[in-house]
């Protein structure tokens, strides 16, 4: 029996469990929901996760939703013995220090969302990004380069899966423009490490350019992309 | 050595770690820092939480933000022995299954804020809340009464601290204007449970009258209530 692992490409919560998945080596079989073919509002999914998101897991009689639940889950698991068995750390207080950083993760992350605005493009009320938010989320660039400073990752001096979660909140800015990353130093030395991860252009680098793509596409059409029955 | 325990009363976040630290009675001292007169954001505080954010919580060498990760840590470590020793769950897989619920509960309650529009309002950038949002909010109270519709609480038949996290999250509604609850009234016998406690009038009851109250005036006169050196 193996890990059943409900995602697409495109989905950055689905790469954070796809990472996970890859770091670790946990068996499994990956199956593709298309998301641009609205196969995640299909009833065959729907059985899966009633929410219809993406990702989904399902191991043995447990299925799971929720990327950062799932990735807790599968790290707890399945990382005992192996190289990096603490992507999700086992010590109460450390475990408190990570999810910390977590929770401002996801924080920041609704903070990139805010900027890039596109539940309010696509509903009409908005043309394009909150210009006047992309400072908050220049705050979030700094506040992460300060982390990577002093220490090679985001949770200490070893690989989690905050740096998992942190890749694709930062990446989320490019969506907008913003490409001058001239002023984190620290970002780009600690972007450069994860890069050498086997499984990076398939995780992160192929989704973020077509994530990249489509979005700007989206601010020129709008919710003309979508039919109104198939909202995303 | 008690745990100290930095909040405002009127910050749900802070009424959250409040209301484990009552259930639970863990020794605490509980230091106000008065947001209204932005103690937050003075140099006492900034030295506990470089953020100014609330609430923040030292046990030892230890200082702990971010309400759910204050939550977990304190139920694991000192729950145990306590009439409810599972505030946060031991097992594997019933802590996965509640992060599930608690990651789902951090969206829903970004769904409040997004409805309530408080960033935007403050900015100038908008005059009130979105009121083409509110479905999404009540889509929001319509999950969460299909939830205890067949079970006590928020996370199976027992109180969790998730029970804290939605009590909040619900009743952000109300801050916008809304409290026809007639369509929901598995979330009213849940409510009603809740009310039982002995510190729900401390730590929900007075809090919510206040901010609705408050909200309310500032949606009357919005970023003129603050100064702009004294922005929240």
């Amino acid at each position: 029996m193996v890990v059943e692992f409900y995602y697409h490409p495109q989905s950055p919560p689905c790469c954070l469990v796809w990472m996970v998945i890859k770091e670790l080596d946990i068996p499994h079989k990956a199956i593709l929901v298309d998301m641009m073919k609205m196969e995640h509002r299909e009833d065959a999914y729907k059985k899966i996760n009633p929410k219809m998101q993406l990702p989904a897991v399902r191991d043995g009689d447990l299925t799971l939703t929720e990327s950062r639940a799932i990735a807790v889950y599968l790290s707890a698991k399945y990382g005992k013995g192996k190289k990096n068995e603490n992507l999700y750390p086992k010590d109460l207080t450390e475990q408190a220090r990570f999810n910390e950083l977590m929770m401002a993760d996801v924080d920041n992350y609704h903070k990139m969302l805010n900027y890039l605005n596109p539940e309010a493009i696509f509903d009409g009320r908005a043309k394009g990004v909150v210009t006047e938010l992309l400072p908050k989320c220049e705050a979030v660039l700094a506040e992460y380069e300060a982390v990577v400073k002093s220490q090679d990752y985001m949770f200490g001096n070893h690989l989690t899966f905050l740096d998992f979660a942190c890749v694709h909140t930062l990446g989320c800015i490019e969506m907008g423009g913003f490409d001058d990353w001239t002023k984190y130093p620290n970002l780009k030395r600690w972007s450069a490490k994860l890069r050498k991860l086997p499984y990076y252009e398939e995780c992160v680098k192929k989704p973020t350019e077509s994530n990249n793509r489509d979005f700007q596409q989206f601010l020129k059409e709008g919710s003309a992309m979508y039919t109104k029955d198939a909202k995303p």
